[in-house]
């Protein structure tokens, strides 16, 4: 029996039922080459066989004196974790991310290891698809993502490669996963845990005033205190719906070479634009810029590990139509961000992270409303595999990030780098934000703008189909 | 808000990981003559239009000071209890069981409606399925499946019909549901509510005495006193297996009027074969005969209304090789059963059948060890609907009750009766039960066995696929 630790803890504290605490990701696969039309329950029996989950798959939540235990669960019953399933006919994309969107508004048992993972057949084209969710809880996004990447393989001949609840990560000498706290983790933290940040305010109340200062002077600078109120910060609901399209990293590049600008800066000026593009369908666009919460590395050689992320805030430039100035915008605000961070200790970038991200925290030292939020949407940009890789033979397409929403946060955006392909996932309340899958066109129309503006040809397009 | 009933609120305090408290049923359906092949995503277009439920599909339950009340859900997401799902290949009656085995082990979510719906396509030879899970504070196994017949119709041309959740059922005249009390409220009640019962208890001592003074006198009296110990009655996970298998209704009672016996009889007299067969698979036959609860009617005449029901406890005969030796025994069980309950009144027949059907009741009076059990299994014989039945010009091809195993009853064997056929389903604990899915081969020998003892022709098959 171990107990769990104050963040994962936080997870099983925060969660209801408009707000549950999983993540996801949901990968996409190719039949391995000549596999028989019936491959995928032949795998689902293979599969089968790995009934002895290794740590921390076979753990699960119990209680001693009121303090939350991770402890080994003797009941253990695969049937319950590892479903194969089928879509529905005729099988697109769109029956994928509706299932998808159903499955990730269910709550998991917290009687159970919280994991499941779903082989699901039927996907037209000869492919598969896997949706593996977790309790934030036992593994944060980024863990997860790395561990079911670990598990696969460079070599399309590879077999006899276990899923990931039995894989052995210690069996692989290269596999530690960092300890690295992704985005979610962040602001969860900070949004519950404000009060064990309380000794560090004083070092912060400087540069919170700093900034205020500045706000008032300085136009052009992304304050703290600037995010326009918005329906992505409404009060959500339990219902989920699933986005995601994979786009060519080539393009993104491109782009990114054109205005100067890392991969990070387009990627933000691409979400800005499709969240323009949505919000003036809903007629629901803020006259001033959305403000964007997003994890970054403040080494500029990430070579040497031991990253050090933090979370900055970023115009997205969403009040302008022109695609050049907002990328402008967005490249201006994370540089001055990072450029703020740099000069502060680690104990005041704590701090000051907890105060910008949480309502309660501004509210405590400013006076402002509830209401007050310092950021609209919460993207995430996480490096992932730069190589293509197989599990089993069978060529692993595309991997999406299946995310969670906030209360008064109903959009999560992460997006994944996978060989040549960036991969984006969009997480949202179905009903706080309707028809958020329209955001797939309008990120295809914001790279287009975006090439237009850089006088690139504009003659790649997205991999997946767009059949929402 | 309405405050949840005692019996309703007992099924919320005795759900546990290793017993759910909710209760399904399956319908099998053909595709409408003429239905195209995508007919059943058409289907689930239709119905997902009925996103206004009616109660008490609106209700979720809701506590105040402690105490649970029913109160309208007002963000009721129709996409979390309406599934459109699909079988994997091949898509034989062993992938629809195995489904349904894996969601009827998932506990529900406690904060929405207590009701999910599936409509399963996939399903070989333009057929359909649909999975409707309750949880038994919402409604027992009997008014469940009686709501769910009455919304069908006997007319194959008649379309524009709702689904359950939106069917109103004041909108029939005839449709009022009745308050009858499904077995598996009895035995819950029971358990949990002895002690309401105890004023009762000095009427019922006498009749208790009697029975424990005949038990050791008369050896083919079917005492409560005599259920063997048996791996029926071990402790229960919360893994479910499910099968089920349609029977021909002629044939039971062609065998039933060789023996001059009821239908009920010679359905308990097949359960005991199929459960001897079973065990004897298991290495795991008890010398005594099984013990099963059952509950009866005590009118002889069922059409003049208002039935008494009540559980009896009926010997099996699973001791003895002989098929007609074991009717007889069950016969003579039952029919003496039924006789002692008549010289009781009601009170006492509530108060006795608590004692019989609690352990912790029979250990007040009789000192007995904790490990006691006053029977083996739990047996409903359901009267269903007598003519074939449509949905929007679907035929109802048949209907299985999905019931409830609870700790130290890891079977529960409901049998409904439709049109010309019995439908047979079993639900049980996978792991202390494991291939319990053999129980149909050994029901179809049990029938087989007591045609030939009757000296009637053996030609009749079952109708569902054998395909376990």
């Amino acid at each position: 029996m171990k107990p769990l630790s104050a963040t994962d803890n936080l997870f099983l504290m925060l969660e209801k039922r408009q707000q549950p605490t999983h993540i996801a990701g949901l990968q996409l696969y190719d039949f391995p080459e000549g596999a028989p039309a019936n491959y995928v329950s032949r795998f689902a029996e293979e599969l089968r066989q790995y009934n002895q989950p290794v740590a921390p798959f076979n753990q699960r939540v119990t209680y001693r004196f009121g303090r939350p235990y991770w402890k080994a669960d003797s009941q253990f019953d695969l049937e319950h974790h590892f479903r194969h399933v089928a879509l529905p006919k005729p099988g697109r994309i769109r029956e994928l991310l509706a299932l998808i969107s159903a499955e990730h508004s269910n709550q998991m048992d917290r009687e159970r290891p919280l994991w499941e993972s779903y082989l699901i057949e039927g996907f037209k084209g000869r492919r598969f698809a896997v949706y593996s969710k977790q309790h934030h809880a036992l593994m944060d996004g980024v863990s997860a993502m790395r561990l079911g990447t670990k598990m696969l393989s460079t070599d399309p001949n590879e077999r006899n490669m276990p899923p990931v609840w039995a894989f052995d990560l210690k069996s692989k000498s290269d596999a530690k996963l960092t300890n690295r706290l992704d985005a979610t983790t962040l602001v969860a933290a900070a949004r519950a845990g404000i009060r064990n940040n309380l000794t560090a305010i004083p070092h912060v109340a400087k540069a919170v005033r700093d900034a205020w200062r500045k706000s008032k002077t300085d136009s052009a600078y992304t304050s703290i205190f600037q995010a326009p109120q918005c329906v992505l910060n409404d009060r959500i609901t339990g219902s989920r719906r699933f986005a995601a399209e994979s786009f060519s990293l080539a393009r993104i590049r491109a782009i990114a070479k054109a205005f100067d600008a890392t991969i990070n800066d387009v990627v933000l000026a691409i979400c800005g634009s499709a969240l323009r593009d949505y919000l003036l369908d809903q007629n629901a666009l803020p006259d001033q810029p959305l403000i964007a919460a997003i994890p970054v590395s403040l080494r500029e050689d990430e070579s040497i590990g031991g990253n050090q992320i933090v979370t900055i805030l970023a115009n997205l430039g969403t009040h302008t139509p022109d695609p050049a100035q907002r990328i402008q915008i967005v490249k201006a605000s994370v540089q001055e961000a990072k450029q703020r961070m740099k000069t502060m200790s680690q104990q005041e970038i704590m701090a000051y992270t907890a105060l910008m991200l949480t309502p309660a925290g501004m509210q405590m030292l400013t006076g402002l409303i509830p209401r007050w939020q310092a950021f609209n949407v919460l993207i995430s940009n996480v490096p992932g595999p730069k190589q293509p890789l197989y599990w089993n033979g069978a060529r692993l397409r595309g991997m999406y990030p299946v995310s969670m929403p906030l209360d008064r946060l109903a959009l999560n955006i992460t997006i994944l780098s996978y060989h040549d392909q960036l991969e984006f996932g969009l997480t949202a309340c179905r009903r706080t934000l309707p028809s958020m899958q329209r955001m797939l066109m309008h990120l295809e129309s914001g790279i287009e703008a975006l090439e237009v503006a850089a006088g690139l040809s504009c003659s790649h397009r997205n991999e997946m189909e767009l059949s929402w």
